[in-house]
């Protein structure tokens, strides 16, 4: 039966991803519980620090779980966290098949959970919706074993690949549904990051401004600490955590300090901000996920030190010229289009007007 | 019967599609006679001089089509041309029915197909499926109407908006699929345009080369005639029509007209050429589709002409970055983003690993 088989673990994915923004730096993980071909119970890791997806679905059984399928996006826990492992809970409701989406991604841990239930009488299968289940948790999944952040480079452009005119004009490139894609990965992510370029040029807040929404950390890079101590991210930074990356202190740093910005001091590349130092760094700090917002020579700096994970392009089908407007990606760029950063499993979708081009790197 | 209608036209419109590149400068034209819920013919307008639609439809009819609907995706003609009026035919073969695309374009025949139809005692409905019919013919309904060639913008870039490497370097930028695409719409078109800055960087061909294809005539865009005669262009000139569009004649375009090239002298914008003139000029040569596909400053004079009338766009799922590297619409460009071009009907597709986002200016 492997469209059923897929069938109820999209749904389990469908309800993992109700976590968004409220179980970080937890995974997201959904569970469905079917018998005898009906849905009995469903549940998702709703919040940090609440009750695991399986437990929160045989929370919710409509019936005896006894001798139903179970299906979870992510293997069950084995061990004692901040509560008692799922694996336990699996068991003792006499669940007769387990259907795992993948494996714990901590190679110490992955497949233990699994095996605890095959030892139990358990029948596991493993790997269904793999792929997807791991996209869904790829920062979740990605910080653990690097220990950086999983970092996201966005842009929108007009369909002549421009992210303003050539006067600097950029309100608004892309319509709402596209806006509020961004805002929801916004939530979706620890972090955010901009050049001190955008910060002079458009003094932004970088907040997530959804309902409920949770804001990022903002992270300025700015090398020779030019952002402004009037600029609202300084202005904020009291109230929202607020990273300036320099590649030495100085005064600006001490009077950036005294407004509540915390200084990371990097170590340098070609006189800039060493970027691969500063994802450790906020690695260390914390932050498992970045969205790097602009402007386009940060995004060819990242790009050019590796640390871009996805791509998230947003399209406007709409044409403005310019041969002095600025494009997404800038710096000095590769020389040869054969040596162009393809994307993999790229994913195309309309978004109101607009369409948004996503992909790994 | 909503559903079965626009299936039944569909299906003409697919046949209409086969005329592609065989029936210019006519329109495409597709037919289907539908008798008690069977096809019972079908048939196209298959190259230039020969048979419309409905005569082919009735040629391969499978029984009597006698009490038949008949689905047309042009309202049939009703004056005598190469071939006598399709009316005829369609009240001689006693249909009972007729279902219309959508009506000629041309205002001063326009309904009156369809109305000696309905004198015939044949009940008629006409925009089934409008839209689709419309633009299946948008370069003849074009040329009928305003006697200038529909201009199609085409370029390909990478996802952060380049058509090439800082370094001038464009092979390729997309794939294979997104490649034969463009040829194929070579072969739709009658003629394709460059700048001269493309002739002087690529020395193409602009050939169309799909099996059968047909090669549009060549035409370019070059006001102080730098074109170089050892250019592939002006060697291939008395195989394959060319033009140069200039401010003034000299010496130079004397020479090109010695090696066959024709030389259109056209008004002067900016210092260039005036592209509205051009257009009437391309236009009364019988020109009426012109495949737009570079570089970056004639595609903004182009625009802002408003010359225009479908943008055709492949992106590559890579990234380049450069901030000199050039972009598909160069030029001076808009000053607001505000004002920039929308387009209309905008549709996205994959094509192999590369996307098409085409729309209507």
């Amino acid at each position: 039966m492997p469209d059923q088989k897929e069938y109820y673990m999209r749904r389990a994915l469908a309800l993992a991803a109700r976590g968004a923004g409220h179980v970080d730096p937890n995974p997201m993980v959904g569970c469905v519980i079917v018998k005898d071909g009906r849905i009995i119970a469903e549940g998702w890791h709703e919040h940090i620090g609440g009750l695991h997806a399986e437990r929160n679905a045989f929370a919710h059984c409509t019936e005896d779980a006894a001798g139903a399928d179970l299906y979870v996006t992510l293997e069950p826990c084995c061990h004692w966290g901040r509560t008692p492992p799922c694996t336990d809970a699996v068991i003792e409701h006499r669940i007769r098949r387990v259907f795992v989406g993948c494996l714990d991604p901590n190679p110490l841990v992955a497949g233990k959970g699994a095996q605890i239930l095959r030892d139990a009488g358990i029948e596991v299968e493993t790997g269904v919706c793999e792929a997807e289940c791991r996209e869904i948790n790829e920062v979740f999944f990605h910080y653990i074993t690097h220990k950086t952040p999983f970092v996201v480079l966005k842009y929108a452009m007009t369909l002549d690949g421009k992210i303003a005119a050539h006067t600097g004009d950029s309100r608004w490139v892309t319509g709402e549904a596209a806006r509020r894609h961004v805002h929801e990965t916004r939530n979706r992510l620890s972090g955010i990051m901009v050049g001190v370029g955008t910060v002079l040029a458009d003094d932004p807040l970088l907040t997530c401004r959804i309902d409920g929404g949770r804001n990022p950390v903002r992270i300025v890079c700015d090398s020779h600490a030019r952002t402004p101590l009037g600029s609202q991210l300084v202005q904020t930074a009291n109230e929202i955590p607020t990273y300036v990356a320099v590649t030495a202190r100085s005064e600006r740093t001490a009077a950036l300090e005294e407004k509540g910005v915390r200084i990371l001091v990097c170590g340098e590349t070609d006189g800039h901000v060493d970027l691969t130092d500063l994802m450790q760094q906020l690695g260390s700090a914390g932050i498992n996920g970045i969205l790097l917002e602009g402007g386009s020579s940060l995004a060819f700096s990242a790009l050019k030190a590796g640390i871009v994970r996805r791509v998230q392009a947003y399209i406007a089908p709409k044409l403005i010229g310019g041969e002095d407007a600025k494009s997404p990606v800038g710096g000095e760029g590769l020389a040869k289009m054969a040596d162009a950063l393809a994307l993999k499993n790229v994913r195309s979708m309309p978004l109101g007007e607009d369409f948004l081009i996503e992909g790994r790197l």
